[in-house]
């Protein structure tokens, strides 16, 4: 695994305090294609790393056998671009993992801005978020929920909340995996992009 | 099933004819998350229609099985939204089925917009789309392909091709579940996006 790179922006995919349908706290089970697709966006759009947090020690072994089937194994002769998306995951028990060793690799604090379907009275636009990427003493941290996503208490102890995805109804269930492509376009995609 | 709603814009996911790594023509096989993902982002933007398209009956099969599962199964209790959106899916053989439906429900021409990594010599841009949305004498096909993409001669039969996705780095290996997201926010999300 290449070491950390340094990088204003860093994405982290929770499965571990997410809501289920009845809003009960659970730990949700690794989905493959959110390791690949948000991974291969995350590399599109240049971040430093792609945290996979699960504090299940079999989901982290599953999370690990995905990522290492396409960096050393068969996969990494098929399909060499996987392999470079995939160098960007890393498998972590907390979130506080991934902020301590962000915040080691960049000698910088890191900011967490969560990512909701609802509104949050501590929100900031996609264009504000596209400022702050700007400045060079910090880096960010931009989480996304599985299931039913991000507990009340959990939003509550970040620094921003990205405001939700507004389509052309009022129809807001996006997969993650399409949620976390949007906003990537969005906060660093070209800065013309009609 | 729903009679199918007139709109501007019908989406395809194409699974024959599509490239494999060689330039080969192939069938692609049907993936789970690609009808789920395209038919969320659909229903969020409002498209009229979300058609897979293969011509191999046992490949139809599953995707009718997927589909009616969240239809009229256990997943429509489970998760209403869901069905909202897969009730946009339409499975058909080929194109052309998709293309004669579409023109007998808005008694319009249909006009075929592929999707490509590579750049075309009939290359529109997001914003030349976006403006040829809000006329109202047409609707728009926007093809997505699977596997390795859309064949050469498929994309010289099209209408206008839409020029590729440019994240922040030269990698452009997004998922098509991405790149369907990132294009549909690209051409009917908000106008002030930022």
């Amino acid at each position: 695994m290449k070491p950390l790179s340094p990088s204003r922006l860093y994405l982290a995919l929770l499965h571990y305090p997410v809501k289920n349908k009845d809003g009960d706290i659970i730990a949700s089970a690794i989905t493959n294609l959110d390791l690949h697709d948000i991974a291969r966006a995350g590399r599109t759009y240049g971040v430093g790393a792609y945290y996979v947090i699960t504090p299940l020690f079999d989901q982290q072994e599953l999370a690990g056998k995905i990522v290492s089937h396409w960096q050393e194994g068969v996969g990494a002769q098929f399909n060499p671009d996987r392999r470079e998306a995939l160098d960007l995951i890393r498998v972590r028990a907390y979130l506080s993992d991934a902020v301590a060793e962000i915040r080691k690799a960049t000698g910088m604090p890191v900011h967490i801005v969560a990512t909701s379907a609802a509104d949050d009275p501590k929100r900031i636009t996609f264009l504000d978020f596209r400022r702050m990427l700007e400045m060079t003493d910090r880096s960010y941290l931009l989480v996304f929920g599985t299931a039913w996503g991000l507990t009340g208490e959990f939003m509550e102890s970040v620094d921003h909340v990205l405001v939700p995805i507004r389509g052309k109804t009022g129809y807001n269930h996006l997969s993650v995996r399409s949620a976390a492509a949007i906003i990537l376009d969005r906060i660093s995609g070209e800065q013309e992009i009609l």
